[in-house]
């Protein structure tokens, strides 16, 4: 069930073993590997989920659950399952959002809706909803009932936070609080759930466990903040995606939610006409609506808010009573979220 | 979490308590309207499961659930909130196979995908599939490890066993032993397994559970074999659908599967022709496809089989070690699934 080999680790020095962020990936990169769905029976079912799973990612949430078990224990491979349950789960989401969105390239390849088709993307994604619970319980059998309803209601979240977000294209007003809590569900949970549910394995009592379910939660809401900044205001080299596509769809991120809440008068006007105008030159859209942006105040709201919401989750990680040197691997990936180039 | 009122029961004579069919069905839809769908947030989510759920169906699993709790105990109230699991589980799997066979009609009311959208019904689908856990594991803490895998590799199978009929319809040929796989992992062990759920919750042990669990699963098989047996040779007003459908759709029955292994000279090539055929009338092609099952011994084959499975279910039954007086209920609902008129 756990590969053969565990890599060792820093810190030796402090007595403390720490697995790096590197460490980690590979780890999680092996095990998943090991799971070996190319072989399994029917292909028509386990080969999309197989070829989704290995097309990438950066393993963030499996490594966060995790760094949050070794921020606990020395020993963390009973938490080495359940990280897998959270990052199948992930694409699974991913698989179903995609053809939801029509969306025709994942991660550089074919979406598997595209690659096979909308039924097996369907199906494959149903079975690797149901893996994620299986993973999440080859645990320690003392510890399931506490990371189960972690787990279940994350997992519900993430599908109301999709919907939210589905609700919000034919909704003409949505308030900044609504907006926080759509990318709380969507995105933020399932961070703050990988954090909880690696603490509760390395041992965390529930006060414990939360303050890093916090941070998680925080960390979520600073970077997807983040991402709708960079969208805007990114350097395409850096941020690897063409900025402006959420300005040309008329995307209700925080910073359009922010633009429209503030913007009074000829500038409510203009983003409003921006907004409806098809004929409008892409490039002059782009422009324009980026100058809204900073006229109304809106883009620096948005810096003030990740930086907000990434001290606070600084702030909780801080409370949790343990020595600060456990603490580094999980600074210092927090730091790496935040820290791409605006 | 669970309604305040449980009825109670017959046997009093004998120091039984023990529920009848429809205590438990009513228990169970008074159980499943008090999950209230209807009020949660967000309400394009969660409407469809409201929707689905309350159109209805026996009831047939999360009866079984609870008449194999109280085969075991007089006490069933934990078992409630699982038996929902493996109901709104099951209610998932309709949902999402709705889609994939593009039928617009589920219990002759709109299926989801029509009424609202595909989208909805992939991302409500999603939800009851997690809810489905959440329910499973709202039980006796000390349970729920025993339980779980149990349900996550029978909810697996369900996927395989829809994944291999899908791929039977662009198969030439089919073994019936390849038949039998697909319709127990598609239909059977998911009565097999509220039949060992609800064993293990009414406190039975493993072994006695198992015998259940092969209880539900031949029941299951006897019931497919059955339900292909009456699309071709059933009673319409009894059967309650169109007679010769599946004959109509080239469907790979039991029926067919055996007349196709069976058939010889003549006979395998009129098959042939009619299966290929697109201009045949209708009420020809029917009754001369049934003529060649009732003439190469498919149609008694079948018979034999769903006899052949039916005892084999109620040896198993018979086997476990609880007063015969207990069983009453679950051979009254064995023989009511299997006695639909011909």
């Amino acid at each position: 069930m756990f590969p053969l080999y565990l890599p060792v680790i820093l810190s030796p020095k402090l007595g403390i073993m720490l697995y790096s962020l590197e460490q980690l990936q590979q780890m999680v990169e092996k095990a998943l590997q090991d799971l070996d769905y190319g072989r399994r029976m029917p292909p028509g079912l386990y080969e999309p989920v197989g070829y989704i799973v290995s097309i990438g990612g950066k393993r963030i949430r499996p490594v966060m659950l995790l760094m949050a078990a070794n921020l606990f224990s020395d020993e963390i491979k009973h938490a080495l399952m359940p990280s897998l349950a959270i990052e199948v789960f992930h694409n699974f989401t991913l698989l179903h959002d995609d053809i939801m969105d029509d969306a025709p390239i994942r991660r550089n390849h074919p979406a598997v809706h595209v690659k096979w088709n909308q039924n097996t993307a369907i199906l494959s994604g149903d079975v690797m909803s149901v893996l994620a619970f299986q993973y999440l319980t080859e645990t320690k059998q003392e510890l399931i009932h506490r990371i189960l309803p972690v787990f279940t209601r994350a997992a519900m979240e993430v599908c109301e936070g999709q919907q939210m977000d589905i609700d919000f294209e034919t909704m003409t007003m949505v308030t900044e609080e609504e907006y926080i809590r759509m990318i709380e569900k969507k995105t933020s949970v399932l961070l703050a759930a990988s954090f909880k549910i690696g603490a509760l394995l390395g041992g965390a009592n529930e006060k414990q466990s939360d303050l890093l379910y916090e941070t998680g939660l925080n960390l979520g809401l600073a970077f997807q903040v983040q991402d709708d900044f960079l969208d805007s205001f990114g350097d395409q080299d850096t941020f690897g995606k063409f900025i402006g596509g959420d300005i040309l769809m008329n995307k209700k991120t925080f910073l359009m939610v922010k633009a429209l809440e503030i913007a009074e008068g000829s500038d409510a006007a203009e983003l409003k006409i921006l907004i409806s105008s098809r004929d409008t030159d892409p490039a002059i859209k782009i422009q324009k609506v980026r100058d809204l942006y900073i006229r109304t105040g809106a883009k620096q709201k948005a810096e003030e808010k990740i930086k907000y919401y990434f001290d606070l989750a600084l702030s909780r990680l801080e409370m949790i009573p343990v020595k600060p040197e456990r603490k580094k691997e999980i600074l210092c990936l927090a730091n790496l979220l935040i820290s791409r180039k605006y």
